[in-house]
């Protein structure tokens, strides 16, 4: 596939004007219903189509028993049915000329051997038919320009700059919900699951490739094809900034990584070198992917590692400069005119140094 | 002064049956007025004798011109006068038999020699007239089995285990907040402010001694002195966990704690192996301090290292996975009952390893 090619159709999964969902259902705490509801919730303005052979009406929508019975083109299928019932339903999507879906039905590679050859099967279905899919075993995603949360409950993030990408379900959607709840303007969240087709990095590129994502994020566990990896996040990185929280860097973590999307977690130095050498802004905590991609969102990128710090309360001022002075940022004195400058604002036996103090008489 | 006698005049610190508030003032903003209506807004049940020589209601309390022409015995003074003013009212205060002040006006050490000068003279008199004081330029104490709140603002705490001492007023109540927002039970907090008489330390043994006090977290910025300081912390944290925060490892942070309020930061490291030595738990962050003390305060101490971790998600798994081996801590193998039993709750494809993901069948 060319890139032309896969940037038209992540266009679909992320613009479509209409989508399928393969297994809505009315029962609440199903898959089917909570994804059905979310994206009725977030307020999606396109074509919803719900599929359901056994419900007529899916959330006051009206549903079809099977996909074919629907009598509009579809630019988006997002599949919720048993893993099972994957292959036939893949194979419904290419009849009905659908070449993006998400597969958020899990029960494959993650489960052992069997699930990996379905896996395999569906793979090959999606190649064959000139489809591309993000999962199984993803919890969705989202396109806030386009008021699409197709995730288990809506998270009403506000629109703006950031890109997620998360090779965790739980971990992405706290990340979103962090996101949301802080007003840091989001542009796209996608959940990879198990990277059956489309890996990480192809969601790397297309977030690099849309002009409205000004900011990346990534929480990654294991990259298989790290040249193509590499390659990409430095075309990328040349226009915007990368962030990535590098999971499993443990043994048990690694081991547990593994167990997780099946994915190998590799050597945890081997991945902090490729960052450095790629230029993305490597993390340890998902806290940390927070407040970072919140700074480089809502903040410009600041031109130096030269630091000032003005504090009410000294104790800050040495906490901030400690935990500056420990990320390589470098605390200038201060020049004459600045001093000057602060002479006029602040009491007269201020310190007169970085960080500022702003002093206050007791009475 | 004796160790009993010490923990004598710090009883009437904590637990006042009365106190004065020299400087108490109706006019808002005014540390008079935060501090009167502070401990009127928590609810301290002891007698409160407000004086200032302008005002004749303060908070709708009578007030009173002098400390003399108070009729009852007074346990605690609180000094919220303008530096100048401190030694006459500390002489005033040795005059009625008070034993015990906070003073939390600031303008001596911190601002340069004149008010260095000040500070040794008000130390002098409270020595001479056996008084002991916290600060000058302190923020306050807190004792919440007594209902009294001697800061800016009433933070609401709920009663328990915790004990808070801290060289930074502004950070220390940033704590005592967060601890009041989490519901961690708290004791007492103390903002040692200059430390001109009474010690880091001094509050460190009197926590120690008192059996109200579980868990004792510490803000430091500079010790005077080391060898006292060692030896009381030995004895404490054979009783009960003690966590500190040293700041001021960086020469930038060291030279903004030494303006703050006077102190020495010293060698981070000489502080570290101190920490280890005397059995005392360091931590990095304000957030770090207060996790571990509300995980102490509210939690049993952990018998050993080993950890079991379970995770709806497996990216927390992975996440808490590479936090715990980071920390020294163990994720042992899972023992043939313990994943026996769990065989019986679980999918049956669950990873049968530690950390335990609880995974979910997408249907």
């Amino acid at each position: 596939m060319s890139k032309k090619d896969l940037m038209d159709k992540l266009d679909l999964m992320f613009f479509p004007k209409s989508l399928a969902i393969i297994g809505a259902s009315n029962v609440p705490g199903k898959w089917g219903s909570m994804i059905t509801t979310s994206i009725l919730g977030k307020g999606y303005k396109g074509k919803i189509f719900p599929v359901n052979p056994k419900q007529e009406i899916i959330s006051g929508l009206k549903a079809y028993p099977r996909l074919d019975a629907i009598p509009e083109d579809i630019d988006l299928a997002i599949l919720v049915i048993p893993a099972r019932l994957i292959p036939d339903a893949l194979r419904d999507c290419i009849t009905k000329d659908i070449h993006a879906a998400v597969i958020i039905t899990s029960g494959f590679k993650e489960t052992g051997k069997a699930g990996a050859a379905l896996e395999e099967e569906i793979t090959e279905i999606a190649k064959q038919g000139d489809l591309v899919f993000i999962g199984p075993n993803t919890m969705g995603i989202a396109s806030e320009y386009n008021d699409l949360e197709a995730i288990p409950a809506p998270m009403g993030a506000k629109e703006g700059g950031l890109g997620i990408i998360s090779q965790s379900g739980n971990l992405g959607l706290q990340i979103m919900q962090w996101v949301a709840h802080k007003e840091i303007g989001l542009c796209f969240y996608a959940g990879t699951g198990n990277e059956a087709l489309l890996k990480a990095s192809d969601l790397l590129a297309y977030f690099g490739y849309r002009d409205e994502v000004k900011v990346i994020a990534m929480y990654i566990e294991g990259i298989e094809n790290g040249i193509e990896f590499k390659e990409i996040a430095r075309q990328v990185t040349k226009k915007k900034p990368v962030i990535a929280l590098k999971a499993g860097r443990s043994q048990r973590g690694s081991k547990a990584a593994q167990s997780h999307t099946g994915s190998m977690a590799g050597s945890f130095a081997a991945y902090s070198a490729m960052f450095k050498q790629t230029g993305i802004i490597q993390v340890r905590t998902p806290y940390e992917l927070l407040n970072v991609a919140g700074a480089l969102t809502n903040l410009p990128v600041p031109r130096s590692n030269r630091v000032g710090i003005m504090s009410l309360g000294g104790g800050w001022g040495v906490i901030a400069a400690d935990e500056c002075e420990d990320a390589g940022l470098v605390l200038p004195d201060l020049s004459d005119d600045i001093i000057k400058d602060l002479d006029t604002h602040l009491p007269e036996f201020w310190n007169r140094s970085n960080p500022i103090d702003i002093v206050g008489e007791g009475d």
